[in-house]
């Protein structure tokens, strides 16, 4: 291996493809070029040969993975965003992927495993040594989103008793068969219990005949194998780690979980929140027009029914918007004004929950801290709204009306936007899901109540 | 060190603080227990120390860390969230912060000093050694948010011409002076440019007398130090990274990036991106009424300017509805729906553009599945409200103009929802701030003057 001085070849901020590189791949599914295919691909970084084959239609990308078959490496397979990697294993042939289980760390492999319908699954764990297959059903068997899910069955462990010696000679030895990637050696005691973790890099700072159990740390994190990977995803960040060890209830090591795999649960924990926020089930680049409205539409169901609860509010006052139709043109001022308001307390409240700032009395301190606020920003506001009214209808009365039905909104948009998404996550809910639709209805019918029922008593 | 085998010690989804043991800090500060105090912090691991002092009130806080002084330890203050360290700073004595300084890594130590007021940052520095004081200067040379203030100066490199047992053995010989956490080695030439890099896990399973230069590899990222934070983060992601390295335009090693700093920078901008979507400046857990105030009111006030806008053009159809007063109730339900559609593909987009999956054809594509989707859900809930009206109103030419308001409003929501972020990416803005505000005026303004507007038409 020949090296010059790496120069930066990958341009910052540049599109994730290069273009001609994009047409030539083209081209060569177009004139089914197999050979130039899988050697362009597999001279690749994996995640830039994903990034490549993601910027194909769907059907191209079909077809060039039909002409691959085998010839995929299961490392670009593994990178593919979820829909196109779903694609991919429905297109290859079941000797293909059971290579791709082969050679894949168990977490990777059980994720193209549930890619699979139960028939294709079995036969193809069938053909599967019987350690191998053992290994992914008992992957399978942890239910989704959870520790025993994400953690990989590979990893290096050693017995208390070794020195640093022992375990880099043994390290030497095994060579190729270590995992590829690990950042930790564990420690564990004849019955596989893990006792502690050593870092590499204490590891490569210890003389050589110090012993194992002299330098080893207690794990910073216990992690199980049933836990909820939002947790597991909570305690990586805490605790800054690179990788933690996972034990079954009686202590033993059973798998080690690495912070790539967590960075990507934190991706998706954090879209589903702001996706949730604003309405969306869920979302992919690649989704077609029908997941799209399915996505959608269930929302905007909800959504009509709450908006017609604010039409039979209004329509309560139809009377006295006959007489003064001003009230018309200014209510939809208050109801947006305090929607607006409401989903900002939403939002941090959702945020803070996130990160767990949100425990007992940092909860009652958000509560009054969002009603005091309302009330400032409400204040600030009636008078806003209520001069800008005054100016344009010259009616004193309607000004004040306008100023008291904003403040009372305000307020009350304060207080649901942190008290709906507390009083989810009491419930055992997700405070993302559903809040803003809670929030908004909230604050629409108390708007539209306020101004149009003062209006009722006063102008009238 | 004698081990037993370890046990969850911390259960999972408990609260993060032990209520007995923050009781007891509590009365410890009352009593000026400086011992105790230090001694409980300096027991535990830095992050769930932070986690207690964060659970006090602010001015018991400041009090702890008053009493604590200089034996405040600092890798607890770098745990702190940004305004409990802030605080803690601040009541420091110079020495305190001073011996905080020279005992954390340099991309934490310019984290402190950025929190400093001008001159006291150049009275510290000036007691600090040179060589530490040009380290830390040059870090805060860098602009905020790029990859030069995230990165650490404490790295391992090495010749090229070395082999790996002479790497471990100079390792060894260094001991505790190496960094506490680092990954991978870097190989540099004489002139520091770097070479490759070598994983610890590579050196541990490589034979003694293997050169680096044959086992090393080339970067998978080249950062730089005036990278833009969001970029590095994303290249961590892609590469499923621990650490990178960080070159200067000659191509000289000048620093190391670690994982768990990008952690906190990809949660960061998640939550940029959501509260931003939602209208909020920032947030903070410990955020006083005057910052919930400033970092709200700026919106309100765009929103008051928006919200009259739609006002406005109900005013123009005032004669309208003072003749048919059931527009006046109807007519939220239709900017409601709006909103809500152009909202959810506000949201997805969004989303997408982190995600960096709108790039060329993949935008097209999005365009079309935003607009053809609307097409769908507007003819799906055209229906809906409008047999919701005909069965309230009973009047089929009011239901029908609601339908195709309903539809007209759909369509021009998708096409905003989609168009509006792509369109600020392209003038190089955030994409996720004021999008909302823009796609919920245009959708109301739509609503609003088709509903109206058809409604003067057909049916006066």
């Amino acid at each position: 291996m020949t090296e010059t001085p790496t120069q930066p070849t990958q341009a910052a901020e540049t599109p994730n493809v290069d273009p001609v590189l994009l047409d030539d791949l083209i081209d060569a599914v177009d004139e089914r070029d197999t050979r130039w295919l899988a050697r362009t691909l597999q001279r690749m970084h994996p995640a830039d040969a994903a990034d490549l084959l993601e910027a194909l239609s769907f059907d191209t990308f079909s077809e060039a993975v039909e002409l691959l078959g085998g010839e995929l490496p299961a490392d670009i397979l593994i990178e593919l965003r979820d829909s196109y990697r779903e694609e991919a294993v429905e297109v290859l042939p079941d000797a293909a992927v059971a290579s791709a289980l082969d050679e894949l760390d168990s977490d990777d492999a059980t994720t193209i495993l549930e890619d699979l319908e139960d028939e294709r699954r079995e036969r193809i764990l069938e053909d599967l040594a019987p350690i191998d297959r053992a290994q992914l059903e008992r992957g399978l068997s942890y239910e989704e989103e959870t520790a025993g899910r994400l953690m990989q069955t590979e990893f290096v462990a050693a017995p208390e008793y070794w020195t640093v010696g022992h375990a880099i000679d043994h390290a030497r030895a095994l060579g190729e068969e270590l995992p590829e990637v690990f950042y930790e050696l564990y420690v564990t005691d004849p019955g596989h219990r893990l006792l502690g973790t050593v870092s590499l890099a204490t590891l490569l700072r210890t003389p050589r005949d110090v012993q194992l159990s002299d330098i080893m740390e207690d794990p910073l994190s216990t992690l199980k194998p049933e836990m909820d990977q939002e947790e597991v995803a909570f305690q990586f960040r805490k605790y800054s780690l690179a990788s933690a060890p996972v034990t079954d209830d009686g202590g033993r090591l059973v798998g080690m979980i690495t912070v790539d795999d967590m960075v990507d649960v934190m991706q998706e924990e954090n879209a589903e929140d702001l996706l949730s926020l604003l309405n969306v089930n869920s979302a992919d680049g690649a989704d077609t027009v029908w997941d799209t409205v399915k996505a959608r539409a269930p929302w905007l169901g909800v959504n009509l029914f709450t908006a017609f609860i604010s039409s039979a509010i209004i329509s309560l006052f139809e009377a006295t918007i006959a007489q003064i139709v001003a009230l018309a043109v200014l209510m939809p001022v208050v109801a947006a004004l305090g929607g607006n308001a409401g989903s900002q307390g939403l939002a941090v409240a959702v945020r803070a929950i996130a990160e767990r700032q949100l425990d007992g009395d940092a909860a009652r301190r958000a509560v009054w801290r969002e009603v005091t606020s309302a009330l400032v920003n409400g204040l600030i506001f009636a008078v806003g709204v209520g001069l800008i009214s005054l100016v344009w209808f010259r009616d004193i009365e309607l000004a004040l009306v306008m100023g008291a039905a904003m403040l009372a909104t305000f307020i009350w948009a304060g207080f649901s936007g942190i008290l709906v998404p507390l009083g989810l996550k009491r419930l055992g809910a997700d405070p993302a899901v559903a809040s803003s639709v809670f929030v908004l209805t909230l604050t629409d019918v108390m708007a539209f109540f306020s101004f149009l029922g003062l209006a009722t008593i006063v102008l009238l």
